[in-house]
């Protein structure tokens, strides 16, 4: 089967988040322990106005509250147990807590998956508990569920008390170092609702909480960073419900070098996957992909500010024209639209702004508009409410102190009075009054211009798509199942061929010729320039081995080239004898592939063919099966689409034969999902539309079985 | 001629930069004037000690310092005059100077070039007494000029009080806010010894202070800031004087969209250029360009910091897994070569450092050993020490408070001990007491780990570059000079192309043909397959009115088609005949140009011919002249490099042969380098190396006048 993610199932989460009574195990008096500084954040930083249970068997109360010896003598079962003890205490309590009927445990120590041979271990008596038992556990070697929009501290970090921007994004990590990072983007204005951070990830893990925020009304926007992906149907079900849910997800992947492929393995252990695979699906489930970890917040904050229009058009305004300059060159590079603003907005800027100040966009006030609170809010106020524009970026090149501190105040007030956003961009170093006054008025300005640029054209794209998208992606729905037809045999070109032919895709006129004679015979039915294959089983890589001879013509110099190609060939692999094809008439070369990825099953690329596809990596990616829709929007995608379309006077090419073989090859993988590895139709030869005879071909076909 | 740079010749700063004694034209004591915040700078926040005059007639002293009714009577002529009094009176304060036998005017007064038709004209006989006098001028409608490393403030800035941090960087501006974006940098360890801004820059521009900080013994590394630029040889001059001297320029320069260009015009009425040819025409010169002004100082304290190696591997160093993942992941997917330790490194850190810490590059110490000082500096120190690490990144994705302060201070220790450069890289926004301990000790952490990276990609580019460059381009002297050989008449296919011919560049055999018995004759001698194609000095985009045909063969369809060429192309332009030319041979289709630019002269491209140029822009280009060097490094860079090599067995084409092509096309333009507006030959077929006949052919050719 390839993607049927109808059997995917999520838990049940809301208790996990917002329990009614929560036990620490491990609960300590003693300074600096994690027990201790769990304590600490439920009882002292939390608002949490649940039952607080204690487990310690040393202890009678801690900070007044009783004690209990273990999870088995507690009055009664609650929702999450905190585990704080030693590793070699975890399996047990854990057990336990399963006995009890507790349904989720946090697991914050570490020495388990993380810590040698012992370790993993450990950690697989862990999984077996959760899985045989039913209790769903959250870690180990994690920093624990922060719960900021309703203050619930199920962790140890000493920093919790200290977490108290709050805002609508929901944040799904592995990693406790990475993730902490991001909720300190509170400090620029960027606040969390719910941040859970999944350690060693036994049980739960970030689909599954990309899933519950899906469902959760105090999250708009769903943050996830991770180095591998586990099981990537879970996690394509997880994006798909947050698609459904209107939420936007923002991701960060790493692993797009080799060196990150290998640091993820020794760090993890997981699979990082196929960065270009990731993102292909990334990209198909309206997932945003960014490159750094300090661009998720400002996408997801800016996502979260406002919901993107099908088209944005950007205004910049400020104090200094050079920033004015620069931020307008960047918005043009990035290929974001500048607005034009209507005439009306021009004649009253004109009318509110002192004479040297340009009322055009960019509109550059000048420096000493900025401290003028009532000039730079009205002028402000009529930027904002042009009819054709969508956002406003507002780069602020320096600290003036106090001056500055005008300007930002007055663009919190001008906020207040318009929903379109308005994204300011502190762009110095140094932090005055005026860095602060934006953080706290609820901006969050990303870390310099070239950084807000890109977070608005990742808002635009996501607004864009999301206006073209029907809905969430049907395509995983549309699985061929656990029954597969079988697969011919098709271990070689001609046979392969034969196979696709009778699925209706269109390949060259050829004869198979066993001897020299019968490729003479074979030229002799062809007729014009042909083209002479090894058909092998041995020896997909044809050329490699002097198996390929192009611009035969007549029936002697077919039969030289059966000569010569067996002689060249015969060395490296079994020969079954020669493919002799007329060769196509004149189009424009492409390639159509699929493979199968461990992680998401079966993807199909298109791009250019040839040797180009090496140079210029010109190809699109998409899970299988394909719609119309998308197969569409993969040739869309692509940098050759003009050749296509017919370059320089050539005439248009045959872009819905194109589309139709994507989508007969789609249905034949889908049919035959169980057994097909990849297939690589390279070229395909595209023709004018409206040519005499087939107007798209697969020239070659390889095809490998799993 | 095209770029001899010997002529150009540069004023001597030095007096300027670091005057013996300066008056202040337009001192006041009204507080918050012009001339009150100039004068508090150069009495009060520098440490000048040179004799400072002030002029002012209305008051006898200012700050206990005797005030001068007008430059005229002061009783000596000062190095510097900074005029800080209103538009109206500075051309007489300018023409006062001049007679006065002052060298150096610094006009901070606005109300010029920026200022409508009025301020113009008062701008140009500014420059008019400049050029008669001799009196350089900075300036106007600017901050004035900051001399860090000396503390000279000749400034209204109210902000140069606190520029107390200095460091070897050069920094010149056009704009004043953007410049002092740069000055802030200092906030997080970035300082510099000298900024000049130059606002108008009505006679000093951004190539003399370029060339001043190439003599300049304060500066080690240059950053400009540009948005347009008047005199692309001088500027080069400067650029050639700072390799010469060994000092990295790093430079952006703003206008690489449309809305950048145009808004550079109505900011500045300066000339944007083309993004393509500025960024060409610096990496010719070894400049490092940046695309955001932040990473402007990334890399010029990276620079300043250490000269990078011709090969530069890094090595990852953090308290966190995950940071190390990704610092490790972008390190590859920036191109950059992840150091392997030496045996003993591994070993010793091993030995020095908890078992749960990972020991091979990226190093994980564990957040437990960023507060432990000791361990840190022994393991931060064998990591810089391996002989096969050239820089270490030092990613901190948190701000945990003082545990990151002595992390820190590990940090700046272990630099002290080292000359391998280290980057440590606060990713937090939360910036606590660790983040102003690397300010203090020196360092310049970048605002991201992207950034990061970037900034060390560039710096090793730039080693790369040094290791190879065999010193400052010789190119710019080779200019063909003022007296030019005519160009003779060029304006069809088959005149262009004799011209070539003669030159000793190849073109495909052809004959023009009058009329269609002409072209039935031409098909007769020449034999093969034939293109035929329309002669004519107007039409020089033939395909486009059905002007060409190609694959005929023989002589009556030489002849139909003679006929239906003539017929199609003449109601669009005057018809000489048309060529008939006998088909090249296969090979790799290049294109090569010409174009001349307004601002540097005359430059060559090179890259992938036929559609493929506009679908993917695969071109090189340099100024002309080239050297055999430069020409390979061109063809170095494509990416279509591998197939000129011969990809998937085809043979090796004939690179050397196109290289002289190049080099051939670069003579020629020099010859004539008065008349020449732009050559195309396009495609530019490469067969084979070693194939019979010429190899490398232009098969067509367009030649345009200036």
């Amino acid at each position: 089967m390839t993607h049927d993610t109808t059997e995917v199932s999520f838990p049940d989460l809301n208790r996990l988040v917002r329990p009614r009574s929560i036990v620490i195990v491990g609960a300590s008096d003693r300074p600096g322990s994690l027990g201790r500084r769990t304590v600490d954040n439920l009882l002292h930083a939390s608002e949490f106005g649940g039952d607080t249970y204690l487990v310690n068997p040393g202890r009678d109360a801690i900070d007044g509250h009783p004690c209990h010896p273990d999870v088995a003598s507690l009055p009664a079962a609650p929702d999450v147990a905190v585990i704080a003890i030693p590793a070699g205490g975890v399996l047990d309590a854990l057990e336990q807590c399963a006995a009890k009927g507790i349904r989720y445990a946090i697991v914050l120590t570490s020495g388990f998956g993380e810590a040698g041979d012992e370790g993993r271990a450990q950690q697989e008596r862990m999984r077996r508990i959760a899985a045989e038992t039913g209790l769903r556990i959250y870690g180990p070697n994690c920093p624990g569920l922060t719960n900021l929009a309703d203050r619930i501290g199920m962790t140890f970090s000493p920093a919790f008390a200290d977490d108290k921007r709050t805002g609508p994004i929901g944040i799904a990590t592995q990693g406790g170092g990475l993730g902490r990072n991001l909720i300190q983007a509170a400090e620029r204005g960027a606040g969390a609702a719910l941040w859970a951070s999944l350690g060693n990830a036994v049980d739960l893990d970030v689909a599954d909480f990309v899933h519950h925020m899906a469902g959760d009304d105090q999250i708009k926007v769903i943050v996830t960073l991770m180095e591998g992906v586990r099981d990537g149907r879970r996690l394509l079900a997880a994006f798909r419900a947050a698609a459904e849910a209107g939420k936007p997800v923002v991701t960060l992947k790493v692993g797009h070098s080799e060196y990150g492929v290998r640091a993820i393995q020794s760090h993890t252990a997981n699979l990082a996957g196929s960065a270009e695979v990731n993102s292909a699906v990334f990209a198909q489930l309206g997932v945003v992909e960014v490159d750094d970890i300090d661009e998720l917040m400002d996408v997801a904050w800016l996502l979260a500010r406002a919901t993107p229009p099908p088209r944005t058009r950007v205004a910049v305004f400020s104090g200094s024209g050079g920033a004015c300059v620069m931020a307008a060159d960047m918005v043009g590079a990035a290929g974001l639209e500048l607005a034009e603003f209507a005439p009306e907005t021009t004649a009253a800027l004109r009318e509110v702004l002192p004479g040297f100040a340009a009322v055009d966009n960019p509109v550059d006030v000048t420096a000493a508009v900025i401290p003028d609170p009532g000039l730079m809010d009205r002028a402000l106020g009529l930027v904002a409410a042009d009819p054709y524009v969508d956002l406003v970026l507002l780069p602020i090149p320096l600290d003036y102190g106090d001056h500055s501190a005008l300007g930002s105040r007055a663009m919190a007030e001008a906020q207040s009075r318009t929903s379109t956003p308005l994204l300011p961009v502190w762009m110095s170093d140094k932090r005055g009054p005026g860095w602060q006054v934006l953080a706290d008025a609820g901006f969050c300005s990303p870390g310099s211009l070239g950084k807000a640029v890109l977070a608005v054209r990742r808002w635009a794209d996501h607004g864009r798509r999301a206006a073209t998208d029907p809905g969430p992606a049907p395509l995983l729905l549309r699985g061929a199942g656990p029954t597969s037809v079988p697969l011919p045999a098709v271990d070689t070109e001609p046979k392969a061929k034969a196979w696709l032919a009778a699925a209706g895709i269109a390949v060259p006129e050829g004869v198979p010729a066993g001897s020299a004679d019968q490729a003479r015979e074979a030229a002799r039915e062809l007729r014009g320039r042909l083209v002479l294959k090894v058909v092998s089983p041995d020896l997909p890589h044809k050329s490699d081995v002097g198996g390929v001879i192009v611009g035969i013509e007549g029936p002697d110099a077919a039969a030289e080239a059966w000569d010569r190609i067996v002689a060249s060939a015969s060395p490296h692999g079994r020969v079954e004898g020669v493919l002799v094809e007329r060769m196509a008439p004149d189009g424009v070369d492409m390639l159509v592939g699929v493979h199968r990825d461990p992680v998401y099953g079966h993807l199909i690329t298109v791009g250019l063919g040839g040797v180009h596809v090496e140079l210029f990596r010109d190809v699109q990616r998409r899970l299988l099966p394909l719609d119309r829709r998308t197969a569409v929007e993969m040739l869309d995608g692509l940098r050759c689409r003009p050749l296509l379309e017919g370059m320089r006077g050539a005439p248009r090419h045959d872009v819905e034969g194109l589309v139709d073989l994507l989508l007969t090859v789609s249905d034949l993988v889908s049919r035959h999902a169980d057994e097909l590895g990849e297939l690589d139709l390279n070229p395909v030869r595209v023709r004018p539309a409206g040519s005499p005879g087939p107007t798209v071909l697969a020239l070659d076909a390889l095809v490998v079985r799993r």
